[in-house]
């Protein structure tokens, strides 16, 4: 732990005016540099100095800084100096490199020092083959747990929880759970909360640290444990405990089995992550990227873009069908190839933004039976303001620039018809995929963009093969 | 606070089995039905017994859901039954109105009840002239604390943090404190870790509550406190304490002044919310929506989306300038008006994938010198590559649709040209707005796109230019 290598000791190998800044964060550019120099001195002793008493976070944002070959050679050089717990912080593309340098046999002598869902967490990114020789190497207590874990699903709450908890029964007072803390019999380290159950292991309460601190010896835990609490089914979706964290401000929850029986705790920092991840997850699905880290290689990088590429590429054609059908049209009336991408382009990025807010919505569960008509309507009349808006704008532009009445007429209808359609399949869209099961923030993008694109060359072009031939 | 009214009194009243579904969240549809019908039949002792036994976050999650009619029906039928902490909840727009409906005497009445991170995020929402009402009715020790915060900018650490928190010397014993505690001289509510200050109020530990219940009475606070902590500085931008909380998984920090000295402090929860809306807002940037609420009103969202719309005709415009200047071009070669949209829409969306990932990245303070040039090789390369997958199979549909050798050929490299140009300038164009000080999440996207379109057509096309006529 942090207090027992007082960061001073190291510091004054440095500048002193680092202190000031290291107070935040323990990284500065200063000490990563003084590090980087010491591993390219080979001078292992002063590395081991500089390294050991960074924060495990800092020691992980060390490792995914530098270069691969620096990661390697600070990894050996660090040894035992590498903090297991930074491990846990890695970045997954380096948690696999930083694991295989380290090979089975470090990895578990190194896990029994980290919380269960630490544990978890590090042996979901190991080899079949090495997760196996390493839950070998482990003390057969531990690895039970880690099995257990395993065997839930991905992103589940047994994934996420830690089996290390302080569990007191209700008859208990404060001052014989208090004495049982100091006894040091519990295993957990770190804890926000006790948790209360019946003989047969249910949750039936919680008890908050500060009221326990609060209450006087002879009070019954009964008397002070919170009952009206919200225990999370080990097998529900992460996306669902994070909603539930958020939503009641929670620091920390028991997590039951099928039978409603007590099997661990999840902590916010742990839902932080999953907060991280799922925003950064429906970022990246809405711009059609499929991994969102700058740390994949370059094979993962394409195949995770070509085929949203792909995708695109058949909608793109699609519009030039539409295009093509109305080849005579434009040879008549060059204008038309000049004006039509603005219809199009209009339409998708009105309709970009309403699947934006719906799909955020979606995933917020903010969305009613009230609210989303409600919603539907503002969205379908600031579709048509915006229409009627944009419509005059691009019809007046048009004109002053071709001097054709006709042709800038024509521009301002499919203006007012595609920001309508955009606005109306910016909401369907979503709405049905998620309606039908799909994730809207994959799809919707592109489903969208293709309607607009469609519909603004269609009803562009069509109008002008009519009116104007 | 919710352990004095057991909810079973009043869920007795609706069905039995809803107890299940209530355990995880309080407002299950039924309850919400059951609500209404007692409020459309103006029962008001009904309403307020199924109202005051839910979660805060349940009553203000009800309020958003319902009509703007029937919100006001029920905060007028639930008078002091409504949880002041449920405001606390609403979002924005929903506070504003049942702010105003409770009148300042009310508002008054309810805040003391409050931390005052919550009073500050309610005084926020205030009219400048309903604000003076509201801290004239407050009691003054009340009133300087919110007056001292506001004084703060926004977005600040000082906005965040709650001044209720619990001090120790570093002398004290453990004993000391948990009398200390129990004997309730002590203002906050709930808490997370003792904070540590020296004579002059300069935070020098911290102790975490686990900690403190597992050390022996006579053991010194100073034993037991940790000193590696990191204090945020009072004018600190939100999303800055927010990667600090993040990265060190801090679950409470304390506040200080510009002398060092202890001011309040941040709970994980507060952090929470801030995390929340800086991706939302990342999110609605690169769409270009100004407010991503589905809960704005018509004249509100209609501002937001028409002025980046407008940005967008602006752009679009000069696309469209580019055709132009190839008029005779495609007078002659109209295959030239059929497939021009699908280099630029290729370009656009390559871009927009390199464009969210950098966004990102920057956001998570993830780039370093070492890693921003892996980054740029890698985008680049997988430019390079996609550039001449996606030249091969758009020229080769160009071929077999229009059977013209030179067509495709031209189609061919302005795609390999235009999805290298979107790999650079996806990378360049988030960096360089965050070199000048613009935030790269709103302007981004729309930089992008005019830099692909203007590219994707002007290549296309002025080689067509060139080499057909």
């Amino acid at each position: 732990m942090a207090e027992e290598t007082p960061p001073e000791a190291t510091l004054a190998e440095t500048e002193p005016s680092d202190l000031q800044v290291t107070s935040l964060y323990g990284l500065t550019p200063k000490v990563e540099a003084a590090i980087l120099e010491a591993v390219e001195g080979g001078n292992k002793r002063r590395a081991r100095m500089l390294v050991s008493p960074l924060h495990p976070a800092d020691q992980a944002d060390l490792l995914e800084r530098v270069s691969a070959d620096q990661c390697a050679v600070l990894v050996s050089l660090l040894g035992p100096a590498l903090d297991p717990e930074a491990i846990t912080h890695l970045d997954e593309e380096i948690m696999e490199r930083v694991l295989d340098q380290l090979g089975t046999d470090a990895i578990a002598r190194a896990l029994p020092a980290l919380d269960s869902d630490d544990v978890v967490h590090i042996a979901e990114e190991l080899e079949p083959a090495d997760l196996d020789e390493v839950l070998q190497a482990m003390p057969a207590q531990e690895r039970v747990l880690v099995e257990q874990a395993l065997a839930w699903p991905e992103d589940s709450a047994g994934r996420m929880m830690q089996r290390e908890m302080v569990v007191v029964p209700p008859f208990w007072t404060v001052g014989q759970t208090i004495d049982f803390l100091r006894s040091g019999d519990s295993k957990a380290n770190e804890f926000y909360m006790l948790i209360v159950t019946d003989p047969s292991g249910h949750p039936v309460g919680e008890v908050r640290l500060s009221s326990l601190l609060r209450s006087p010896r002879p009070r019954r835990i009964s008397e002070i444990m919170e009952t009206d609490i919200r225990s999370v089914p080990v097998a529900m979706d992460q996306e669902e405990v994070a909603l539930l964290f958020r939503r009641y401000g929670m620091v920390s929850t028991s997590v039951v089995d099928q039978e409603g029986r007590l099997v661990g705790v999840i902590t916010m920092d742990d839902v932080v992550d999953v907060i991280d991840e799922e925003a950064e997850e429906d970022l990246m699905a809405l711009a059609g990227v499929a991994d969102g880290s700058i740390r994949i290689s370059v094979p993962e990088m394409l195949r995770g873009r070509a085929s949203w590429l792909l995708v695109n590429l058949i909608t793109a054609v699609l519009a030039s069908l539409v295009i093509g059908l109305f080849e005579a049209t434009i040879e008549k009336i060059v204008a038309l190839a000049v004006l039509m991408p603005i219809v199009a382009s209009m339409g998708g990025n009105a309709g970009t933004q309403t699947v934006t807010v719906a799909v955020r919505a979606l995933a917020m569960r903010e969305f009613s039976a009230k609210t989303v008509w409600s919603f539907a309507g503002k969205e379908l009349t600031v579709g048509l303001l915006n229409g009627l808006f944009f419509a005059v704008l691009a019809g007046g532009l048009s004109w002053v620039w071709f001097r054709d009445l006709e042709v800038a007429t024509i521009l301002a209808v499919a203006m007012l018809v595609n920001l309508i359609v955009a606005a109306l399949s910016g909401l369907l869209v979503p709405l049905g995929l998620q309606r039908v099961g799909v994730d809207p923030a994959v799809a919707s993008s592109v489903l969208l963009t293709t309607i607009t694109d469609v519909v603004g060359f269609f009803v562009f072009l069509g109008l002008a093969a009519v009116f104007l031939l």
